[in-house]
């Protein structure tokens, strides 16, 4: 099992490798009657798109999504939706080094390990281009997400050792950035730390955070469904993921149980809520109604131009310089793939849970 | 979906709650001609049993397992093992109280939420009880891997502020101590924190840790089926895990490559090995020969003696005082759900990989 | 894998040998409000238990279902229901000889070529006695379906030579009757044959038919998971079930479009409708709005009384006579379990089919 | 869920209209190291090419399929391997008057009433050309089954009153004349009876035979994964599909125990068989180690050119005449997409056969 596919009811299924033909995803299960044009999907895509600051690399793919299969006339006919995006800037040349060792951070030697060989050009499947299929269907969930009143913000919230400041957070910022930091002046702050990285021939982790507003209560499930489980799976499935917390996260962990509950009241409005938010928004597996926060940490980007140690295929020792130019920092970029999987994973919930309960299944079959 | 099944190939359903009759497992997917007996799940039970310490609940349940099916003269048949253990100690009269009103840190009001009302009685399916399901398949899944050459070893890494030094570790002191420590040291200090924490009727929370030695290289997949993403998952839809991290986790997102990478070396008999362990032992999402290392964070138990502000079902407010006796710390007990969880992820990876190579299967097939 | 599970969002798991110490099964998804009592399920088991008529065997078990779980206060919450019915009458001393040989028409030596060994006690897991699961399930999957106005009547439309006939056909006669003919004129022929095949030590097979009345158009997919593609992989899944149709079935093979094809109408109240039901109810893999007709072939009993010739284990050859009683015949014991799945998959498809068009999701979650 | 995938560890997802861009399948979980170029896939596509003889419709497409991932230096790498076929005779303004009505036979008012609207340009998602995702993958899994010694032989049983005789079966005849019929004498009546359907502007029905050598003996699994209830879902999720048996089928039901049980023998090299084969090579839902025999019952063309009553979308009457040429008969072209369909689910059972037994997983992982 390749492991490709992903999703219970909006199922969604990638292909495609870094200097392959391509990078497509079919999404079988989409409700039927959405309007969607490639512009949904692209807007989405650019966001990941290499090439755009300093702090990306500058191979350049116009990444132009194509809408093969399931929408007809402007609608999706809730058959499989078939996208493609074909690789343009695929230098094989580039990469013929690399099929003879095992560069230190990446998945050389564990793909050989598990299938006896591999697709070396560019990391083959386990490129960071593997993502694009995430995000073309992230898109999509997204768009259907929008519609029922559920916004997904995701930003960078640390690049290295430089933080964003809860007092300066400006949501309005992160699109302002290269490093999508909804604080202005630490994303000034982390520039000049990746600049230092970048001229030490190094790179740097960091932390995303993604914030759901307007989800209603009572999604997910209360075993092994559980909404934090599924998000927590979507995220570490994303290359470069060593973390995920959700609400308080590993702080919880060191509080004690009056500090960390939060305590339930009711607004004006007669609707139920939460004092305070250690929970993340997500109690027994299940949507509590508040804001859903959950933090990814990302390791730094392993490709870094310094000289490694490393061994090649048959074991013996070799020094190594990774060439080409490579993100300092996976983190902006990866942006995007979060917002995606959480997107997936929500409406996913979302559509499972309408079989919850029997009187509502009654009253849309009456 | 009430989604309490789990696995691919060794698939398990869980089902019961904490004042039905019992709680149970079915364990479909389980290779024939495995020797197993009731006290081989027993003993795993035994690990996550109520009573043991002046730091869990009192209530005594005897939690013992009956083998219903599966299993004949003494091995696995290769059809579905189902496993029961009768709940004996329910007193539903001590929970009549809270099906009035939401406790703070508990489902109780995303249950109703999600399906309209809820069984109230002891946390009903969102009870630590329904881990007891878990515990059982993961004892025959670790079994296996035990066959296999694979042990893990789980064990309680901090409560509270009380963390084990590595310079003390000591696997041995690990069931010589309430606390599944392996730090004879930090077990005493962190008793004593606890008292403090029950004395102040409070509760704290605490992080477990997982190693899991002798995996083969090359287990898991590449894109969503990561070893980790599933891990991630298994360990996040155990109550009250808040954080889930690999090898440096959240730490690497503050490190630069050149300190994370871990460099490849070759050893004696010729094995390819790293060096160091920054990836807690999966790259890419396969396992890369290393030990898996890895972190959950626990939160504080919500059931706390002392008065908490909620609300009832119609949203008006009341003060409560939870009664009844409450472990002071969730994480001694979840050790050995953490390791049951881990351990059914394992064996499921190792049997969905015998397919991924053509030479194995004709191989096989021969 | 076992493969003891079905259903995609009415899931359930079935466990249990005929000789071991019961037979359950886990409903998992069954939505949550649902009344659900003992004698619901006790009603459909009761129409498959052995020693009710000289055609079927005399093994007299009493077959009481019990609720394990998933039902609080007389209503299923949405957790898993784990029901289960103790075996009583297990005398394995009657099956010790079997296990050196390899029964004709069983699943004897497919078992010892799949997994090396077997419960040989009373066909082990391939025993008739398997089904109980699934008629335990279907029995609240088909209370459901009540509730939403649909009906399923399923009889034996033949035994042996012995066909009912159209002219005749009264649903009333089906439970008056110990080979459930809805014919009481084909009854009585069909009993005088099974009388004949009895005493010639020998056994009969027949076919089932299934009408279900009710079903709403457009359930079902177009692809792999058609309505029929379903039903025909649940009813094959009966032991003994050698072919499925639907409609005109194999008759369909004869004919010419002309004569096979529908002619859509509209009635006075302007709902579509098909003149003639040639396709049985589901066009393109999804319900027509016409009634669902299908039919089963089953095998004759493969245990009967005279001599047959066969291998032990090693191969050397044997002439066995099956001890004991048999059914002579499996068609009406195995009416209610075919109904059981039908009942499964169309309750399957309905709560699948709640998220195919976006108007009605945003609708569920105005 | 528009339910376009199947399998379980060589898995499938299919896309893809009539009249879109193209159509196309992804297959994850295919081994990795298996030689295969575009023309191992060709040869399965061009059986079904429409165009090659009087009896299907001129319409020409090449067909020409292309690998667009998971293949590298020829071989498969173990990761997805997409494929796709342009659309390239797409004449939308043909089916623009059939946006309108309802064809009898068809899936246009099932769409309608599942998805509210269809993309109707030559039936969209229900075409046949949807099966040419299912031959694409087909045709890999015959190749690698093909390398475990497993050979399916599929062809055309009858053709309206027109059957094979057994006594002049030949399947050299197989793909000598254009009704795949393994029988020359047949397939020139079975010509004649087409020529008339033709000029009576009406179509038929047929029966498609499928037999599998080489399969060894207990693959599949005993209770709802049965292999042969597996093979009856795959075959019946074929458009046109109204009955599929095995081995003796529906005649089972006429005949006595005395009749139906194969005995068991035992040959000169020692392994056992059966005599006959009642079964199909299916016993229990566990291949047998006989011949696997199925057959498939095939309605007629739904469209005919000769008038037709139906409605429209407001249900009005109106009568129709279709328009373009269609195949007079959909068996011929059917019959590589059953030996696809039977490929995919013999392959997955020998996947998912490899996690049987411990020993040979503690064998697999010395």
């Amino acid at each position: 099992m390749a492991g490709s596919g992903f999703g219970t009811i909006f199922k969604i299924t990638t292909w495609g490798e870094s200097h392959g033909k391509g990078i497509g995803v079919v999404i079988d299960g989409c409700p039927a009657g959405l309007s969607l044009e490639e512009s949904d999907i692209q807007a989405y895509l650019d966001r990941r798109k290499p090439g755009q600051s300093g702090f990306s690399t500058p191979r350049r793919e116009s990444d132009r999504v194509e809408i093969l299969s399931g929408v007809f006339e402007g609608k999706t006919t809730g058959t499989p939706i078939s996208l493609i995006v074909r690789n343009e800037n695929q230098k094989s040349a580039d990469y013929s080094e690399i099929a003879s060792f095992y560069r230190p951070g990446h998945a050389d030697y564990t793909f050989d390990a598990k299938y006896g060989f591999r697709d070396y050009r560019g990391g083959g499947r386990s490129s960071g281009r593997e993502t694009i299929g995430r995000v073309a269907a992230g898109s999509i969930a997204a768009k259907i997400l929008h519609q029922m009143g559920i916004r997904l913000c995701t930003y960078t919230r640390s690049i290295g050792p430089v933080e964003i400041s809860p007092e300066r957070f400006d949501a309005g910022q992160i699109r302002q950035n290269p490093l999508y930091m909804p604080d202005a002046g630490a994303a000034l702050e982390a520039q000049l730390y990746l600049e230092q990285c970048m001229s030490g021939q190094d790179s740097s982790g960091g932390v995303i955070e993604c914030v759901i507003d307007g989800m209603p209560a009572g999604i997910g499930d209360p075993v092994f469904e559980k909404l934090d489980a599924n998000l927590a799976k979507a995220v570490f499935s994303i290359g470069a993921v060593k973390g995920f917390e959700i609400g308080s996260g590993f702080q919880a962990a060191e509080k004690k149980g009056s500090e960390n509950n939060d305590a339930f009241t009711c607004d004006a409005s007669g609707t139920i809520q939460k004092q305070t938010n250690h929970a993340g928004g997500i109690l027994g597996g299940m949507s509590d109604g508040s804001q859903i926060i959950f933090r990814a940490a990302v390791k730094p980007t392993p490709s870094i131009a310094r000289t490694q140690h490393t061994v090649r295929k048959d074991g013996s020792p070799v020094d190594i310089q990774i060439k080409g130019r490579h993100d300092p920092v996976i983190v902006p970029r990866a942006v995007v793939v979060v917002e995606s999987m959480a997107a997936l994973v929500i409406l996913d919930a979302l559509l499972v849970n309408m079989s919850a309960k029997l009187d509502s299944i009654l009253q849309f079959y009456k």
